[in-house]
């Protein structure tokens, strides 16, 4: 077993992250009272910036492949790295999508007359500070950039030692191009070291969010050495269960799309539940496919049994279900009852995206309703858990907790509100006194409109 | 300076308050599965079980009062721990509200076709275990209690020692009602001690939100000592400020009623913000009503010099402008400008309640739209900040921080939703290889609709 991260801080690096995060938090404040279109005008700059400073990514990004390749890091993970000029067209695509977004600030949730003269108002506004740890894509970085500016945010990055290079141009450039836009100093910042980090997880005064990306140790060790909120997901145990009704073709093909269409991410499947009555029918040709596709199988027992030997099938040897392979392997159960599958899904999943595969609209139901996962399908592969493919345009991340948002987050998953009451010297002494009484009255036509952005 | 409270639990402990902790979170998925009418009929039967057991709660809180007037407790707070006929009556009336509210479970938040015959709904859903630990007051139980049930969440509780018997009895009384309506055992536990909470707080794998009401001291604890998500407000630290052109009788009403129309209230404030243009117009004014009220303050030198000497005025000796008096006192300081008093209110307060008094539309916007607080006033008293008056039913509290709920929080603070989405079959890979393309058509039709209780 390895030895438990350990995140707390030195005091010397202490200073010069907490003046950053001050600096940001300033900036925050600032930024909660720019205009719409002033943010606007910024995520149009940045865009500009971009193309204009292409020649020195690209560079920045070449020194980093040069180094990943003689580290001898995976193709994989190269190509997660890499940064040309498509990337570059594809993240100027989505710097303008958010530019012509409607403004997610200051739109009214809720509204309501307590009485004459009294209105109150649920709005939308930015969180503060919010820090994003993540891993070597620098489009993540450029992503979640935006997503801060639409939502008036002040934001703190850190990115993997891979992308150092690439994403340190990146930061200068989107960050200068939003100051000459009109934001302010310290907007954006970028912390450098893993040190940096783990200062900054003791500065809960300053910092509102924290949004880690990165392997199950990380987030965990994140969640248990800071008081500052933490949206993520650590694990992605994903399960597909086919009921005893399950059709063939799309058990097959929704396992296939689960397991392999892209096994690294963190909506993959892991774990495939089989009804035992849909098993004899149904299980050996969704594992011929699977196999025909180069999936390495570990067999529960009764599955091995049904199944037969073959090279690519051991069987499982261990009691682990939460096993996230994130590679070509799957682990298969049988299971005696749709309850059964589901209190499977409950204690060995990680709540984040679980399927059944059946023909029973009720069954359909009691699945939907019972397994307690940010996202649980239908008849549909684990892979859609995406904010792009859900519709939600840019994504901040996904979060298997509970609090706040959950499954895939987008800008939304950056905002809070707050209530504004307006009044003409309205006392609580009248109501309680009975000179007055709440109206409560809901205002609708108020809903969603905007206020208080002139 | 008081040594921090330590919380951290017993190992003897911990595996009883474990077992009760498990037994809540299977208790929790049985509760998601169960209709409205169950949930319903449970809150129905509570009502019955207090008003067929009177007798027994009467007596027990008799016990209570006896031992407060015993142990010499401050009148104020013998009147919060009294559960009379009168208290039974509005708890019995709070339980029907809720047995005849809308349900909120399974409402469609958003809902969006993804490609012919894939569909994808944000549906609300229980949080799972809730965790309230409360002060002396028997019918915040009752509210949470209800509250719980209406939400299809478990709930594990633990008051004051003040109010040890009333809590207990009506613990058994709707725990039984509940189980005898249908919910499952253990949906409803109570904690003993101090201990056992200790305990409670490491059990981050089985409860998923914590809500505390208590002391700053306690609150701050609570969240130094768990990873278990915490909602709640730690202080109370309000602000009224009075703009230059504020009007001089909407000054008085809305500074007396928020400072002495309930001192001990979280939502009462605490310091006064007083223009330097307005100061020598309004400020006599307001200081005599509220001396008239009985209200001791703390005057910045400024404003000592406008007001003169008063045994009731002393002049503040530190800069600690962060003190929550929950008292007849106020502190009170001259400020040069707007801007001066949102940095202030920005720097100091807690970010729970804040208001100016002015006549002008634009100062009211500005300090709307800058303070950086969870209500926001203009032209009204701190002391609205409350579920009750803001039209929320019954509260689940308070809360400052800016994650999941942000002020007073009513049933929504305790509910959570997942992604539902149903396909045919659908495959990422289709989209990928361009086979089919992503629609992302809302359904407004669908939206505020229930779905999935039958």
């Amino acid at each position: 077993m390895k030895a438990p991260l350990k995140l707390s801080g030195k005091p010397g690096v202490r200073g010069k992250i907490e003046e950053k995060a001050e600096i940001a938090a300033a900036a925050a404040r600032v930024l909660s009272g720019l205009s719409p279109e002033t943010r606007g005008k910024a995520l149009g700059a940045m865009g500009a910036g971009l193309a204009e400073h292409r020649g020195r990514i690209v560079e920045a990004n070449r020194r980093d492949l040069e180094a990943a390749e003689e580290a001898g890091l995976s193709s994989a993970l190269v190509k997660r790295l890499r940064f040309d000029e498509e990337k570059l067209a594809e993240t100027r695509c989505m710097l303008t999508t958010l530019e012509m977004q409607r403004d997610p600030l200051g739109r009214v949730q809720e509204a309501r007359r307590l009485d004459r003269g009294l209105v109150l108002r649920r709005v939308t506004c930015p969180i503060g500070v919010l820090a994003f740890i993540f891993e070597s894509r620098p489009d993540a970085l450029i992503q979640m950039v935006g997503l801060s500016v639409r939502s008036g945010n002040a934001l703190l990055v850190k990115g993997g030692r891979e992308a150092e290079h690439t994403n340190r141009v990146l930061v200068e450039i989107l960050g200068d191009a939003g100051v000459q836009a009109g934001l302010p100093k310290g907007w954006l910042a970028a912390l450098e070291s893993r040190e940096d980090v783990r200062s900054l997880l003791a500065l809960d005064s300053l910092v509102d969010l924290l949004i880690p990306r990165g392997s199950r140790e990380f987030v965990s060790a994140v969640k248990d050495s800071t008081r500052i909120p933490v949206l993520g997901h650590a694990d992605g145990v994903c399960h597909v269960y086919l009921h005893a009704d399950a059709d063939t073709d799309k058990a097959v093909r929704v396992v296939v799309d689960s397991k392999t269409q892209y096994p690294a991410a963190c909506n993959a499947a892991e774990v495939l539940l089989v009804h035992r009555d849909a098993a004899p029918r149904v299980l050996p040709e969704v594992v011929g496919a699977l196999e025909r596709r180069g999936v390495a199988l570990e067999l529960c027992p009764e599955s091995a049994a049904i199944l037969g030997e073959r090279p690519s099938r051991t069987v499982k040897a261990d009691s682990d279900w939460s096993v996230e392979y994130l590679d070509l392997r799957m682990a298969v159960r049988i299971v005696d009852s749709l309850e059964t599958a589901v209190d499977h899904i409950n204690r060995y999943g990680s709540g984040h995206t679980d399927c059944i595969v059946t023909e029973s609209r009720e069954a359909g139901r009691t699945f939907l309703g019972l397994v307690d996962s940010s996202s649980v399908f239908l008849n549909a592969s684990t892979r859609f858990a995406d904010g792009y493919r859900y519709g939600l345009g840019a994504e901040v991340g996904i979060s298997t907790g509970k609090i706040h948002a959950r499954g895939p987050m987008g800008v939304e998953g950056i905002l809070t509100y707050k209530w504004l009451l307006e009044g003409e010297g309205h006392t609580v002494a009248d109501f309680c006194d009975g000179i007055r009484r709440f109206e409560h009255r809901d205002l609708p036509e108020e809903v969603g409109g905007l206020y208080g952005t002139g």
